[in-house]
């Protein structure tokens, strides 16, 4: 803003307007005349809307358009922010669920210390998981259901990691360990928990080698469907929930830390019917889509011109305004 | 204070008394003698209550009348204060021991972690809260009955609901739902509690079908009467409230939140009979009031004939103060 | 500081001492060598210690009185401070542990959220907390005991409070109640815990009327000696516990607040022998005590003096001091 | 740097190169070959690593060397750090799940207000942990397990400490005592766990005097093997915990304290057998560590080297210098 034709547009904008009108007059020479016109046209180039209005009564319509960018912007970012929303709070709630219904004992705002430090405990809760699974739909409140492949449903895996030999005699500092992890996976079907039947050491051979324990893992999966979005007139979603219970026994301190997490993965719902006047208002928002771009675009050459016209004027402008700046003055 | 007068009274007032009171006796011509008088005013005008008194000897009884006022104000406020601060704790009381109440292993600082995981702990949770409405009259502390209307006590709903039609299989991705929500409720009569049954899924066909339900609501109406304001002298007034318990499963995430919320009315009871000396100390407090109206609107008038006296003095002292700075000069 | 004579000194101190000197032995007139005691004796009063001992080789002694009483001060305090922590401490924990024994199910840092809610409630916390004070003896295992008037030990005294009258239905909005208060008290001896029956409402006719309850009161003494200080070769000091369990139903809102709070009254024991070495040494303190006030009293009156001699020397020395400084100029 | 040397090399450096120049080419006198000699030496001295690159194409070794250093003894701190960051977590991890082992009804971050306060807790604690002890190798799930003495596992103390004589009356405020502290042991041997009796009142003659009683501790060694570095293919080391559980009754204020701690060494196993390839990468650190030192020596050499030398310089070039800088300047 510091180059000369600013100072002259101001200039003759607010202080010696009589000034410069009288030498208007005084003197019809050419150059006065081009220099005038100049002045003119930067005056009005540096003009806001408003006082464009004012100066030719020009419309504001450009301000329009640039208020009208920034509405539609900050609603597509709010809706989006809103729908993820929704998604983000379905899963969170789901894990929180999840962890009340898995892990024996579970309260909240206990993750990092949720922890077994017995044998006993060890096995207690991995069969109170194994038959929680088990009972699933009997016991949640939500819609879960087991995964299924084709007919029959994915099973649940408990695998144990173990090193393949280990010897372990703390008590005379010796030990003979072959520190090659071995994995064994023990599958069970949800079907059989048709028989009342609760699972435990009895009727499940699942033994834990301690010394040699590296960890124990339950993973299964489950298939939710995120219902209150038929509320909002959308189309429920379909939930895909990988669940993972780790007892992590890498230390061997003595101490068993139990985490469970919980992957997810969002799918259209296959098949679905939804009764009464429902639709996937998804091309209302295409729609408004393809009218932010416009009107994104309209602004973005609206400012190129304005810039291109700055600089053919500065370039003009240069040599008589400086002269101009000498007439401007009172002799 | 930057207007001329208030140089002039403090020129006058403090430095060079000596040198105006010698221009002021060798000089009696006309004007000295109204400037002079003019400058008496001001300085008085500008005087604090403690000068007056000095100058004058007047009394600062307006002084006094401001003070008196900030003093009754802030009793009104204070007292004001205490009558609504005994109200929100007998609220806030009634509202934490409703829920432990009715709330099956509530405590302390779990309303936003309060929720439920499986199917059995919602029975549970409605039934406990059913039977200890039934026996509330046996179970609480307060003075905490039913309401009333006419003869018999308006009853506990158990209002569920849930989708109008929801086959939900998330198992293999469909759903057929109509997404119209149905409310069918139940209500128990406090009556019921009179055989000492508990009440339950044997003796109450209540089911819940969990794939469509979408919130569970217990509502009903308790009374109270406070009565610890006897001993401030003041009358006990009669409380309603509107309780509800909320089971909200719209996320169907699995997790089944639950609240109470605990609606107030105030009133005054209608017949009610205290023994000993007792008076609703109402027209008491309206004596103080009509004493704080008067106050406010004393000071009122003194302000504004202050604020006109001294406009008053500024338009007749604005000529004579310019020079009389300039006679108040040393020659 | 700002007086002419600080000037001088320091002018005469380091800068221009030659010049002066100069001035000295050229002129021997009076006021010269007047002035130039007066001088000598500023410069010194002036001095810190350290250079009064390179000016004259005085002893610091005033310096190391100051110093001495410092040191004593802070130890006085520090030995203070640790008596007293100690039996804080004492009674910190001793109110803890009857939290822990008289309050049925209560866990540390409950103490504001701690109270019931249901009639049976109270009437159990009321019969656990006499059981337990029956049992102490067997119970505590710090060395508690009841207090002895005379021969026999003094009783627990079980006291409601409730109003005279009161006939409360909220139901229909009335009432009938005389604010009076009646106190209402039962004594429970110790001796009666010799047969192991446990104090209930079937052997101890012992009813509340919850709507007309105001408050019920536990209060009974126990007794206590605190030995640790025996380790310190200090005396025990015997203890007297005033304890007042308070259930508080003022608000009859349904919850019934419970608090603890424990008196404590410190004498020494009546009669006592220990083995081995131990003195009570209070005269060490009394010794100790008698140092600090002599020390404190010396510094007082050195401080005085000082302040005194000052005075002295401003006096005397205003009138030839100014021109002094001027003399001190070079001509 | 505000020698006058730098302001030479600085000033023939940048600003009057040319009258410097000129100046030299007119007088060829000795000393003014000598100046620019040294002006030249000093400016070379002053050089950072790039200018002298540039100057005389010199590679800049001697700041790869200093980048190098710095590059290493980082590698080594985080070397260390990490090593030890693993055997202090595994400390921890072992003294959290010892205090839950042996430690009745210990949740996590109850260290500060976990106590007891009757006769009867006081018992359940210790044999709680004392049976704990005995079966621990079917309860830990670490590899923990008795020290060894020679054949026989080293047993558990179970040390009471007393008042030699105590008779305190505090109904009567009469207390007779010794306070010199008395140690009475007990110990057990882990094998007298073979029978699955429990150890308690009845088959362990045990008894607490409390009036009398300063303190109870359990004192018990365990060895463990820290398996986990197997991962990293380094060594495992041997740990042994000396762990005491002491019940303090020092205040004799009715709560008693129980505190475990853990104290910890660390040692190389005895006999130890890995299968694969695992060596204990000491040599390498061994290596890397001398690598290190050499690096540092060097740096410490050149850099005495390089103050010598200014040293020098300065000394040589503070005469000439002076007059240099006259002749700098133009006549």
């Amino acid at each position: 803003m510091e180059n000369p034709e600013v100072t002259v547009s101001s200039c003759s904008a607010h202080d010696d307007e009589n000034l410069c009108s009288y030498k208007r007059h005084s003197s019809v020479s050419q150059e006065a005349l081009l220099e005038d016109q100049l002045r003119r046209k930067l005056k009005f180039f540096f003009m806001n809307p408003c006082e464009k209005f004012w100066a030719r009564g020009r419309k504001p319509w450009k301000l329009g358009i640039q208020l009208l960018k920034i509405v539609m912007v900050t609603v597509q970012l709010v809706v989006f922010g809103l729908s993820n929303q929704m998604v983000v709070a379905f899963k969170e709630e789901n894990t929180v669920a999840f962890k009340h219904l898995f892990l024996k004992g579970y309260m909240d705002g206990m993750d990092d210390t949720y922890a077994v430090y017995t044998q006993t405990d060890v096995y207690d809760q991995i069969f109170f998981a194994i038959n929680q699974y088990l009972q699933l739909p009997n016991i949640s409140v939500g819609n879960h259901a087991y995964e299924k492949r084709g007919a029959e449903e994915t099973p649940l895996a408990v695998c144990q990691q173990f090193y393949k030999r280990g010897i372990i005699c703390p008590g005379n500092d010796t030990f003979d360990i072959d520190p090659e992890i071995v994995t064994d996976c023990l599958y069970i079907e949800p079907t059989t928990s048709l028989d009342n039947t609760t699972m435990g050491k009895h009727n499940l051979n699942f033994t834990l080698d301690f010394p040699r324990l590296v960890a124990v893992q339950l993973m299964f999966n489950l298939k939710a469907i995120n219902l209150q979005t038929v509320r909002h007139h959308e189309l429920p979603d379909c939930y895909d929930f990988t669940l993972r219970i780790v007892f992590d026994n890498k230390a061997h301190s003595g101490r068993i830390k139990i985490s469970l997490d919980n992957d997810i993965a969002i799918r259209e719902c296959k098949d679905w019917h939804v009764s009464g006047s429902i639709q996937k208002n998804t091309h209302y928002m295409m729609i408004f889509d393809a009218f932010v771009i416009l009107t994104c675009l309209t602004s973005l050459i609206l400012c190129t011109r304005s810039v291109i016209k700055g600089i053919w004027l500065q370039r003009v402008g240069t040599a008589p305004s400086l002269e101009s700046l000498v007439l401007c003055k009172p002799a």
